[in-house]
C-alpha cells in the first residue's frame, strides 16, 4: 500500500489533515485502531476558538456546526460570590467561540471522508514507523484486532496524530519532553437538564474550581475540581449537585438547575509538550505533541493549528520542491503551543485551590481576578488568548 | 506632651503624612528610635511612581527631586539573549517614573519638616501604644536611648508609620496575617560606574534574575537573584561583575560596565499583609502593615499611598466630624495593596528562578515573555502595574 501522506489517528487532527490535503489534491491514508462507533462517542473539549471555526468552514466541515452549534460571545467569571462577565467581541474587535462537541466534529469529518476523500481504515493498528529519517518511511499497521493480518504503508511523509500514547512519538529518537502534572483533576458530568447560565461560568471557591458548560440547549456539562486520585463512583448524584451549588454561590438569585445525570466521569490534569515535533519525514500534530489541561480548552484548538500549518507546507512542498515550510513546521507550531500551554496553566492556576494553597495564595487568586474585572487591558489579554492565538 | 496625631516612625510613610498634615492646619508629632544621620543614610528602594510623584510635589517636596531625579520612560526586559522595551507613556496615556532613592525623598522631608513643622523627635523610641480602642490613645516612649527618660504621647489618633517589626503592629490586637517567603533573595551593589544602560533591565536568565538600575548618571546600583542564605562575602567583586555580564548577555554587542564597588548587602524577600490595616484611633500604614519583595518597586509606593489615604481620612474627619473615610481606611488602602501584592509577586516568580524550577518551568517564563513583547494588552497590564495603582 503507497500514498503520499500516511496519517495515523482518526482524532479531529487526523481527519482534518486528511480533508485538507484532499482538498489540494493531496492523497492520503488514514489509519485508526478505533472502530467507527467507538471515535464518535469519545467524549472531548467543546470549544471552538474562532480560528477553528473558520477552518472547519473553510475545509467544508462548517454545515452542521453552523447550524447546531452555539456562539458564544462571552464568558462568566465568578469569585468571592460575585460574577463578572468578559465580553469577547467588544475586547478583541469582534472574536468569538462556538460550543461545539469535538466528538461531534469528528463525526462531520468523518462522513465527509467517507463520502468524498481517500481511505479511512478503522480498526486498523499502526504498529511503528519505520524510516522516518530518510526519504521513504513506512507505516507497519495490522488489520482487524490481535489476530488480523499485519501490513505496510509506504508514504513520502507521514503525520503523528495518534495522541498522548501513539506510535508515532516513539519513533522521534531524540527531543526533549517538558511536564507538569497537577494535583487535581476534573470530575465531569453530563446532565439532561437545561444550561443554568447562557455562558460558560468559571468558577473560583475556596472548595475548589467548578465550570458550567453546555453540549446543547438542553443538555448540561459540569465539572468540579477533585483530588487527582478521585474514582468518579464516590461521589453520589446528590453530592454532586450539592458541591456544585455551593461552588457557585453569588450573592445575587442566580439558581443551578438539576436534572438526570448521565455521565459521570474524571479527567486528570496533566501539561506535556514533545521537543522538536519533527523526526526527519514523520510530523507529530495534536496530542501526540503536546497535552494541555482543560481549563483554558486549547487542547482542540492546538491540534486544528498544527495540521493548517502541516497541510500548508506539505501543499507547498508538493507545488514548489522546497521544504523550507516543512523545516519550520516545529518550531512555527511550538511558538503557539507554549502561549497555549503558558495560558492553559496560569488559568488552571488562577482558579483551582492547590491542595497546599495557604491564605496569602487565596487572597492572591482573587486579587488576580479582581484585575482582570477592573482593567481593560488585563481581561483583553485574556480575551485574546481565550478566543484563540494566531495559527502560523 | 500631647497632640491630633501621634506618627510613630520618620520613614518616608511617617514623614510625609507629617507634612500632608502640616498642610492641612492638623499638628503631629514624629517619634524616631534611630537619629537623623541613620535615616538619611538607609538604602531603599529607588522607583517612584507617577502617582508619588505628583503627591511629592503637591507636598513641596519636589524640588531637588525634579532637579536630581531621573525620569524613566520605559523599562527593557532582557530574556533568551533577546531584549525587548516597555514604553510606559505610550501604553499608559503618559505616565512614567522617577528614579530618585527614598534615601533621598526622606533627607528632602526631614528638611522640610525641621524648617516648618511640628516635632520630630530623633533617638526616640515608641515603646507601646496604649487604649488605641478608646477616644485618648497614647504612645509611650524613651527619648536618648536605654538609659533615657520615658514619656507619654497623648493623641487624638495614632499613624503606625514604624515598619515591619515596629510596636505598632502589636498594639492591633486581632487581624490575620498573609504571608509568603521565597527561597532566595538579592545581592545588591553599589557601584562606582556610569550606569550600562539609560533604563532599568530586567534580565531572565536560567542561571537566575539580574537587575540593572542606577542611582545617579556616575552610580550603578545592580542586583543578583542568590540563594536565600548567602553572605554578601562570600562573593568577591570580580565574580560579582562576571555573574552579572552573563546574565545580562545579548545576541547584540551590548556591554556591561564595571567600576569600584562601594557597598554590597543582600536583601531577603517576602510578601506580607495584615489585616485589618487599623485598630480603633490606630492606623497602620507602609511596612507596619505590607511588605512586598523588592521586583516591583512597590513598597514606598504603597506606603505613599496609604498616607495619602490616611491624610484625607484624618483631615475630613477634622472638618467635618464625621468619621466615614476613617473607616474606609483599612478597606480602601488594602485594595490597592492586594494589587500591589499580586503584581510583586508576579513579576518576581516571572523573573526569578527557583531552586526547584523544572524545563517545563523555565519554557513558561520565556513563554509569559514572549506574550508580554508580543501583546499590547499584556504589555499594557504590566505598565498600567509598574506606573502605579490609583490611590484611594
Amino acid at each position: 500500500m503507497r500514498t503520499t501522506v500516511g496519517i495515523i489517528g482518526a482524532g479531529p487532527a487526523g481527519l482534518l489533515l486528511a480533508r485538507l490535503l484532499h482538498g489540494a489534491g493531496i492523497d492520503s491514508v488514514v489509519l485508526e485502531s478505533r472502530d467507527r462507533a467507538y471515535v464518535e462517542r469519545r467524549q472531548r473539549a467543546g470549544i471552538l476558538e474562532q480560528g477553528t471555526v473558520d477552518v472547519l468552514r473553510a475545509a467544508g466541515a462548517g454545515e452542521r456546526m453552523d447550524r447546531e452549534g452555539l456562539r458564544h460571545d462571552g464568558i462568566e467569571l465568578r469569585f468571592a460570590r460575585r460574577r463578572h462577565r468578559v465580553d469577547f467581541p467588544a475586547l478583541t474587535g469582534g472574536r468569538s467561540v462556538m460550543v461545539y462537541a469535538q466528538t461531534e466534529v469528528c463525526k462531520d469529518l468523518i462522513a465527509l471522508q467517507l463520502a468524498d476523500g481517500g481511505p479511512l481504515l478503522f480498526e486498523t493498528e499502526a504498529l511503528a514507523v519505520e524510516g522516518a529519517g530518510g526519504d521513504r518511511p513506512r507505516v507497519r499497521f495490522r488489520h482487524g484486532g490481535a489476530g488480523g493480518s499485519e501490513d505496510v504503508l509506504e508514504c513520502d511523509y507521514v503525520a503523528g496524530c495518534d495522541g498522548f500514547r501513539g506510535v508515532a512519538r516513539r519513533a522521534v529518537p531524540d527531543g526533549r519532553t517538558f511536564e507538569r502534572t497537577y494535583p487535581f483533576g476534573w470530575l465531569g458530568i453530563l446532565a439532561d437538564a437545561a444550561p443554568s447560565h447562557d455562558e460558560l461560568v468559571y468558577a473560583r471557591h475556596d472548595r475548589g474550581f467548578a465550570l458550567l458548560s453546555m453540549r446543547s440547549p438542553s443538555v448540561s456539562r459540569l465539572y468540579l475540581q477533585v483530588p487527582a486520585d478521585t474514582d468518579a463512583g464516590d461521589w453520589s448524584d446528590e453530592e454532586i449537585w450539592d458541591e456544585l451549588e455551593r461552588r457557585f454561590e453569588t450573592d445575587d438569585d442566580w439558581t443551578l438547575r438539576r436534572g438526570p445525570i448521565t455521565q459521570k466521569s474524571v479527567t486528570p490534569m496533566r501539561s506535556h509538550v514533545h521537543e522538536p515535533m519533527r523526526h526527519g519525514r514523520l510530523f507529530l500534530a495534536g496530542d501526540a505533541a503536546h497535552i494541555v489541561p482543560p481549563t483554558g480548552a486549547k487542547g482542540l484548538n492546538l491540534a486544528v493549528g498544527d495540521v493548517v500549518t502541516l497541510a500548508r507546507a506539505l501543499v507547498h512542498r508538493v507545488a514548489t520542491g522546497s521544504e523550507e515550510l516543512l523545516d519550520a513546521y516545529s518550531a512555527t507550531c511550538l511558538r503557539r503551543v507554549w502561549q497555549a500551554e503558558r495560558f492553559s496553566y496560569d488559568l488552571t492556576t488562577l482558579l483551582h485551590r492547590a491542595p497546599d494553597a495557604t491564605p496569602f495564595d487565596d487572597r492572591l487568586q482573587v486579587a488576580r481576578l479582581d484585575r482582570i474585572a477592573s482593567s481593560r487591558a488585563a481581561e483583553t489579554d485574556l480575551a485574546e488568548a481565550y478566543t484563540g492565538f494566531p495559527i502560523g
